[in-house]
């Protein structure tokens, strides 16, 4: 069985989907194949190059076409979020298995119609699934069964922080990503998505109410020579024409309350000096801890107080043995894999369940579950920090 | 010159004191010596056994006594919470210096008394300190040289947890420390305010609101057979007569702003299972970074984003040069110390400010900042985490 | 520009190659373009099924027709020590550039005929390398420009291990690995030989002499129903017909010279439970030190001591900024690349060094000297831990 | 009960055990008490001034009145290694309990004699013990408990380093430890003694044999203004009236095996930059492994090779648990000791066992079997790393 792939976007996150689609058949042995089929951009030279480079068979400009067309049979969104909805509704629409990078839209309208849209399209066989790629990583995985087999009692605390530092210089210029009508928000919306994601994920509990503070530090930047994600920088003679307003948050810190009684603290931040791709979170339970550092993603800390006292300790497993997840694919114990890998293993996950006939998660319905807190975080820090409820995604399939 | 030392209270922190007391002198050059001279406790047996086990010349019960007696110049406050300012207030009213420790008080008006007792005390020559031992750990101190010196540029963040989990089992007793009229308040006001004042102290800003969530996991637990602090443990055949009502929080998150412009999250827990003394900050500013873990305090972080970029990195120091504040009295490089060090520290700049005639630090008033913020938390969290201003301690000596 | 390859191996290192050829066009902008055209192995049955999954266009058992097809470009030798001469002769002769895995050979003599013949075809425009992948590991590479650069000063000390533990257990089987005949040596040649190669390298220095001991711990051992490389295990039912000896040692220890006059140590085992890839390398000069872990490989820590003493720490550096070596290709700073990277790396620098016409390293000579190490170790160890000279490996092209 | 103690030496070690009589008795429940009777120095008015520094009764500069005073019942020896056998010997023979420095002495046959006389000694009640302080570190304590509990199975690798780097710059005076006559060796002797006995210790295994390499890096040293220890300086102008030969080693390294079939590597340097204080151990058994760093000394690495494979890690103890040795007397969890801290266990185990008559431990006899070792490891490196075996130490008593 071949899976052909129509992907939209071809920057940071198509170049790393691209990697992931060329080498999960090579590792992993599934009832379906993939076939790198179509790749479509705006700018037809570039997007003719990209695929070139990238290893896909054909390229387009127009992307109502490849939603629509016969000879493809998944969706693979790769914009910037301001076109998640359009595109994924339409795809869904003409019955396309679609895979769309998070956050899942800028707004909570758009999520709302595109979970119901999935929950329709599912009545019909129909799969998709929101690109939260680091509940693959096989430490988060793990992190996740321990606390579902128990092993950390009840959760009492959750820490996450998701820390990068690209734009502390104020003369770092205004990337769409820095842009609120592209990006929906700032931090918040980028690596702040994740850790509620992931908190969520790996706890199997869903943040009830949060209280907020976000901050733009460096609220005008200079307009960029012509910009393309992380990679944008100052044109050649130093000169800008004019700065412009940034429009999102450079930051974002709140405590929430999780269903299950836990405590919890988030930060966001793109200001955090020296930490790069921080995403950093600890769980205590009753009878046990666990520690995840995304800049060490091969390792999880494990603390088992049912233990005798002397011996408690938090054990740094060298997450690469076969007997954890994804890896007995992969290389021998202690060679260890990357960031990209989490990719992969999402579209072995992906790609099983379309092949199998079962929906994928996380499901669009569990991505507007994110989208909702993130905008109870924007609603509390705009109405000083005060409490502000997450109402639980009751998805309604499209009629 | 001689400092004849008296000292209330000789449970958990009275050895801590003893330890340091005996030890400064023979440590530091210093241009007084202490006296370990009277050490007082409500059981006149236990008190007099504590006296020759630490090493005090005498021990009384009565403190009223101690408080006044002409054979003494210093009186070391070192009793649960709700004593502090009964006695440090008798005892700056009989013209003696006073070290309090920490939190200074229960209740901001009785840490506002002590503060305006303290200033008015000041007036005539008498010296006063509240105990953040903290403060006089080599790394905490070079923290806030680094940042003085403008090392980390413009402040941004602020991130720190002080975790701990010695009740984390229900069946631990209710000691004294979970009691609010002894404790004042729980993890909040024991371990709370140490990174609050640690945090203010290192950036040299002031908390100016929070917005916070607290919270009390095991409410009931088996009445202790005779506690004493940390110590108490269950009695010998397990049986408990009854059980009583924990009345403080056994966490406290709260996010906050700093009059500096930094956006800041703490969190104080006894239930983190695994963290023992886990007393972590980092700060990052514009130029830099720094992290510090209390369980590694002879180590400090530092990134220097000054550097050439290849090369930035988090510089693991271990502060035990002779360069490095208070190292040059210790061992040679790399011979660490220990948690009773910081003490020792404190009172060499309790003598020497004494013996100089300059005010030591923290002030009573730099301990009224703290409570002001302990305040503005409990508020928050009892107006369901709505925001809450932090005024500035503004002391006028008492007439 | 065409490269057309022929892989002969197809287990744990023709999977590694496979997904780095499969990748490095798709990453690196470069001159030539592999394409992956034939594989060769023993069983029809097994080779034809790694082309298929690995991604190889053609396959073959026939590796003396693969090595002279007008078809290949170049020759990758990916099966155990005892093959590599004889297939690596074969094809320089036949003019195919050849890059082979490490180590060079299982015997000097070998390794000396292959470097002859390298030398020989290099003048007739056939390039050689050996593959000694991690010296394409970015931290690794950093690290030699540090010391070529003059930033760790006169170099003293060298302190490398490589340690794994999958033969711990008595049980596991007498994989072609324990075998002499097939792999020359166990734990020495296997993993010690790339500390030998790898501080080789970094340091600009030869070891000069050893004195050494090695020890077989588990002396005999089951027979694989069926082996292949560090997947071997115990058949279904848990009975081996009988147990055969282990020919090879478990682990190698040594001190040693460098011609630059730095002291050494290496240890290689496969005996180090709970180690299990562990490949470290600390080096300290006059003005500095470097500490590398294969296990974080993303990482170098860096010791400057030509900065302020109060200051000098060992610097965490994430290797994955744009500025670091291979790094611009791959993923945003703090997004780490994992082991199979060094692969890609190594065939993205034979790629260019083929296409551009010059020699890549590490040559079949350089790798010549790595066996004479070997070589030395294991004199040293069999006359009882005496001095062994290393020759320098002078290499003169075969006629 | 009390002891009256009488030391020989003020400087570094001086001052350690000044601290360490001082405390002991403050913090631990013990059968006598130790009483600072006595010290003794060359500088009449210097030792003097130590006297009342560091808190001893009196002081004096006759070591020979003071080791047969009626009024002294312990004498500690902590001068350069060239005075302990001639002190010691004349201490026992006066019937006085002795605790000597380590290294025992300068050569075996001086070490020798002391082992006898000791053993003499000990048949009428006189005890004897010599400085290896490091056994008394928590977690040192703990290894040995493990490893002699089984938990490692079969000790398979011993994996030792003592790194300092304080005389890296060539400026750095010729101290009273870089001449042999004095100090016997450099680091060999200083800090490779300290690695050698506490494998030893913890393994119970002796090392039957080594091969070995010792340098010197810095043959020629500026003449000290006036040396004491570690705390030797340039004098302030700068200038310095000649050079003088360095006689000892800078560095030395060696393979060894021991009795119970491990093999060991082991390097002590004082050349190592940026390592102050690094005695690191790491030993590898057959069901797992255990990792100890000076520098982080209340902390403890196990694996246990014996808990479910997925779950295996190094677990980071943190020692400072009442269940932990010794800690019972210090602070609450997570509240750490530190250097001086070994010492004050030092003078627990040593008051124990004198007060209640048995032999307290690392005997003479113990530390002549470390003497073997460092000439052995001097022999080897002197006959071209040539392989030397180490006799066991057959103390008979002095008749």
């Amino acid at each position: 069985m071949q899976l052909r792939v129509g992907m939209v976007g071809y920057a940071f996150m198509g170049a790393a989907h691209s990697q992931a689609w060329r080498t999960v058949n090579r590792v992993f042995d599934l009832p379906a194949r993939a076939r790198m089929a179509l790749i479509c951009g705006r700018d037809a030279g570039k997007v003719s190059e990209a695929a070139d480079r990238l290893g896909w068979d054909a390229s387009t400009t127009d992307w109502r076409d490849l939603v629509t067309r016969d000879d493809i049979d998944v969706v693979d969104v790769c914009t910037p979020g301001d076109s998640h909805a359009e595109i994924a509704l339409a795809a869904l629409a003409a019955g396309k298995h679609v895979l769309c990078e998070k956050p899942l839209a800028n707004t909570v309208s758009e999520a709302r119609a595109m979970a119901a849209a999935a929950a329709a399209a599912q009545a019909v066989g129909v799969r998709s699934m929101c690109g939260f790629n680091y509940r693959r990583v096989p430490a988060v995985a793990m992190m996740r069964q321990l606390i579902a087999d128990g092993r950390l009692g009840v959760v009492r605390h959750v820490r996450a922080t998701y820390l990068q530092d690209w734009i502390v210089d104020p003369q770092f210029p205004l990337v769409w990503r820095l842009q609120k009508d592209r990006a929906g928000s700032g931090a918040l919306g980028d690596i702040g998505a994740h850790i509620i994601d992931l908190t969520q994920f790996v706890t199997g509990q869903l943040i009830s109410g949060v209280s907020a503070v976000t901050e733009t530090f460096v609220r005008e930047r200079p307009l960029p020579a012509g910009s393309s994600g992380l990679a944008a920088s100052v044109d050649g003679d130093g000169h800008h024409p004019s700065v412009g307003p940034v429009t999102v948050d450079d930051a974002a810190v709140f405590v929430a309350r999780l269903d299950g009684g836990a405590l919890a603290t988030y930060e966001a931040s793109r200001f955090a000096t020296g930490r790069k791709n921080a995403l950093r979170v600890e769980i205590n339970g009753s009878l046990g801890s666990v520690v995840f550092d995304l800049e060490r993603l091969n390792e999880l800390e494990f603390y088992d107080a049912t233990r005798p006292t002397a011996e408690q300790g938090f054990s740094r497993i060298l997450v690469t043995e076969g007997e954890h997840p994804y890896m007995s694919a992969w290389w021998p114990p202690g060679h260890i894999i990357g960031y990209e890998h989490s990719f992969t293993h999402q579209m072995r996950d992906f790609i099983e369940a379309v092949a199998t006939g079962v929906d994928p998660t996380p499901s669009f319905s569990d991505a507007l579950q994110v989208q909702l807190v993130l905008d109870a975080v924007t609603r509390s820090a705009e109405l000083g920090s005060s409490w502000a409820d997450v109402e639980p995604a009751l998805v309604t399939a499209t009629a």
